[in-house]
């Protein structure tokens, strides 16, 4: 079954990432207070995929989609939840990481696309700690092995129940022939600062490691007999709750369904659409700017809740990105455009900043910090047009500075009385509150080592941008009158759709991320490079490596050069 | 001929890393006073391998082997020179970068090989401009592609022709559906800042860049007509040898060639031996400190030459791991043991540190510094073995210290009355001076966030720490006695020689460099694991793709899925 396309095992066609815990089949998310618990309890007959079972609480993307799910429910529907409690619904075991089975099984694309939505997923609870004050402990009851314990890693503090069995550990190398490549190693080294030599011990033991040596080598941060394990979760997570500056007497929103309607060659949002060339491999996304001024409040705001516009912008965009990248695997380029008054985006905006200690308003604008990052994340070459008519300003104007390259026509189309292409810079893209993963702002990440050019920019500020400024200034790539406009673009789409996409993904994952590195990017781009290797190398993936022979009663056989 | 093993043009069995200007067949060293000169003028019949030619200045593994020779001469015998220009001796083409008649049919191992030593030897251009003041000045007439730009990109100053045809160029993407894989990408983002939408245009444009542009995209820092070139580079030779502090009137070493006998099962150097157990896949080097105690002066030293003890053994374990890792490609570990008196060792270290003003002393310094990070890079497991008799002291305790672990005797061996075992720190490891790809010293990435246990170690320099002292300390990772000695590393030994070649591989790279990263820890992670996965990928290595297909008049077919 290995690198065929699997049957999903609900019939549908694509897989969704929407869900709600109505539908949960292997979480269970609860709240009591300031506390809220997240109980991994893995239907082991609800695989994603036909062909396989999710024993002992292994997990696959479905699983992992429930989590990101609830993650972002923890967030939006519970201000009041200061500290989050993992845990597992199975007796004698956490989570025994990735489903063996289902990796097995997957083709190249889907291991890729797992990984990485599951270091996603990761990132968000360390968003969640460092950014809006809501912490994660992980009580770590039975074994917690592979990508069990790169989910505890994510955590902010580690309890492992020191029973003489419960466990930690990541057996990949030793068993399968893969990286823990769901951000462990990275985590192991940078995180928790595990000592090297401890680590490279930890790593091939397959076994793991309990107990004392677990907090000597400061792999989880205390042990807790099982007698006392309740005490001691309840007296943490009243410590952490305690350094929480969530508002215990807000009330949430609802993070209704989103208003998708799909079409056969795209789907149709409130305020985003999507419209596959798929003969000319292209994916064109359309973000539409606000129909109405923003409120006059944050009361309104939050009575307005998932139709808050910036709000349900970035939940349509962020789904229709994870729906290309998994279920569109041949698309090349994804062209962005936007329709709208750019003045409107700038109030939203301002208004978000105005109001930027409340705490909906700073859930929305983290919301767009991580979908944006999704964006930069994602293996397609991405180009922007700035059009007449389009509303490129503020938070929006980022996916201007995202894109591998963008074109902004000068003056109107002939014939066309759409307001000439503008782009407004805003606080969102001078301030650093929309970092990328490099912990720089896209503008900064431009002018890399131009101050004085980046200090001009800011000057900007506010001001109309026609595409001779804009070109002046270096926001975009080419300015272009109407007479080139449609040649220029048809060859640039052309020649991209024409490349080696393997050649394009390495290209775009070197050239985007110039500076400074973080936790993330070196998850992103060293970790998951290496992974991305050995996912294709035959001691793995081949007939007789680890990742196929294991559970057959057959030994893996390697090849034995060191490369 | 692709992924099977050529034969060597000159008949050997191993690529031989030691080379001298009387055997060059491709580059010619000249100097003048403060002003070297480096001509590439490769010699299109005299490839490394048979069965292709090096027509246009491209170039493979033979030609780099002898840069990097002529690099370390202008080093070591040539104190005198300050800049160094780096020239074509070919009409119209300055390099047309790696051969790719030559990577078409490398083998894996083989293209990761030369990619990293390639790597290593810009860097070390890099390295003569920080550390040595010696600065490089690249004059680029022609066109100056792929690895021939890059060659570019390691030099302080690129001088382009403005004559109407000579560009710089980055084809590989393009032309062969890979990555600018020899530090390229990096060097465009990191070093030059070149903004990453020009990047990406010029990446992606196989005929490369020109005139004005090439100046305002940062890609060079400028262009001169031909009838200006040489005042022109006059002058920046003039003002670069300005600011240099080598000495003028300083007399070079001469750096004769390595004693070294190659026995069936190792090789025999005066300081180092190598024992290839070919069986249990295991290289033992061992390295014997001095027999005499450090010269009484600079002059001294200096009149020693290449015979000089630090100088001799960083040579010769230089060599050894560069033939190890291309010509021993089954190896699985290397074993670190050492021989010798620790005090002698320190004291060299002091000898170097008193003097580390003379031109000499410095250049050995940073020889060792260079050979270290030849070790942290090499893709072995590597263990280093503390037992009785050895000298793991100074700069050699650097080799615990680069070990993926490492393990000390307490006490004697049973019947034996070698001194026990012991570690001496001193300057070498606690003053940053052999810093990691990462820019921190070994310990500091061991410690990486335990400054208070830093500081315990280093209030220990000087003093002769036993294998429990050791182990307390944190700087060796299992302290063992003579009953468990054997099996304990014989259990370790066939355990790494059991698990997958690529996963060790993989989780060494990310687990050896914590911490911060730096331009060389991007290349040789994030660009360098893009660069191997697409060498792993059907659409430049399969029987259709771009790599094999180039030349052969037929277009590379693609699989179109974005991964």
């Amino acid at each position: 079954m290995a690198e065929a396309d699997r049957k999903l095992s609900n019939g549908a066609e694509r897989i969704d990432f929407q869900t709600d815990p109505s539908r949960y089949r292997h979480w269970k998310l609860a709240t009591d207070g300031e506390v809220g618990t997240l109980t991994m309890d893995v239907d082991e007959n609800a695989p994603l995929f036909e062909g396989y079972q999710l024993k002992l609480n292994s997990y696959d993307l479905g699983v992992d989609i429930e989590l990101a799910d609830a993650l972002e429910r923890l967030r939006f529907e519970h201000p009041e939840v200061k500290v989050v409690l993992m845990r597992s619904g199975k007796p004698r075991v956490f989570c025994a990481g990735a489903n063996i089975r289902m990796l097995a099984g997957a083709t190249h694309p889907h291991k890729v696309n797992f990984c990485k939505f599951t270091n996603e997923t990761r990132n968000s609870i360390e968003d969640a700690s460092e950014n809006s004050s809501q912490r994660t402990i992980c009580v770590v009851t039975g074994s917690c092995a592979g990508g069990g314990y790169e989910l505890a890693l994510a955590a902010d503090h580690i309890i492992l129940t020191d029973d003489g069995s419960s466990t930690v550990s990541l057996p990949e190398l030793p068993l399968l022939a893969v990286l823990p490549g769901t951000g462990g190693l990275t985590r192991v080294t940078d995180k928790r600062k595990v000592r090297r030599d401890h680590a490279d011990v930890f790593c091939t033991t397959e076994e793991g490691v309990k107990g004392k040596r677990a907090v000597d080598w400061r792999l989880v941060d205390e042990i807790v007999s099982n007698t006392k394990l309740d005490q001691v979760v309840a007296e943490r997570a009243k410590e952490f709750a305690a350094k929480s500056d969530r508002p215990g007497d807000a009330k949430g929103i609802a993070l209704k369904p989103l208003k998708r309607e799909r079409t056969k060659d795209g789907a149709k949002y409130s305020a985003v659409s999507v419209e596959y060339s798929r003969g000319e491999r292209i994916a064109t996304i359309t973000l539409r700017g606000p129909d109405a001024a923003p409120p006059k409040s944050a009361d309104e705001m939050a009575a307005q809740g998932a139709e808050f516009w910036p709000l349900r912008l970035a939940r349509e965009l962020d789904d229709a990105i994870l729906d290309l990248r998994i279920n569109e695997l041949d698309t090349a380029v994804i062209v962005f455009k936007s329709e709208g008054d750019p003045e409107q985006v700038i109030a939203y905006d301002q208004f978000l900043e105005a109001n930027a200690k409340h705490w909906l308003a700073r859930e929305v604008m983290l919301k767009w910090k991580r979908v944006l990052k999704r964006v930069d994340l994602t293996s397609r070459s991405i180009v922007t047009l700035v059009e007449p008519g389009s509303c490129f300003a503020g938070t929006l104007a980022e996916l201007v500075f995202a894109a591998d390259r963008s074109y902004m026509l000068i003056g109107q189309m002939d014939g066309d009385n759409k307001p000439p292409a503008a782009i407004v810079l805003g606080e969102a893209n001078t301030s650093g509150r929309l970092p990328m993963s490099n912990g720089l702002s896209r503008l900064a990440t431009r002018f890399l080592d131009d101050q004085a050019q980046l200090d001009r920019v800011k000057a900007a500020t506010g001001e109309t941008l026609d595409a001779e400024a804009a070109e002046e200034l270096g926001l975009v790539t080419f300015a272009l009158d109407d007479i080139d406009w449609e040649d220029e673009i048809r060859v640039f789409l052309e020649e991209r759709a024409s490349f080696s996409a393997d050649g394009l993904t390495g290209l775009e994952a070197n050239l985007r991320f110039g500076g400074p590195e973080t936790m993330e990017t070196k998850i992103f781009a060293r970790l998951t490079a290496w992974q991305n290797w050995i996912f294709q190398r035959p001691n793995a993936v081949g007939e007789e490596g680890a990742l196929r022979r294991y559970g057959t009663g057959q030994k893996a056989v390697f090849d034995t050069k060191r490369v």
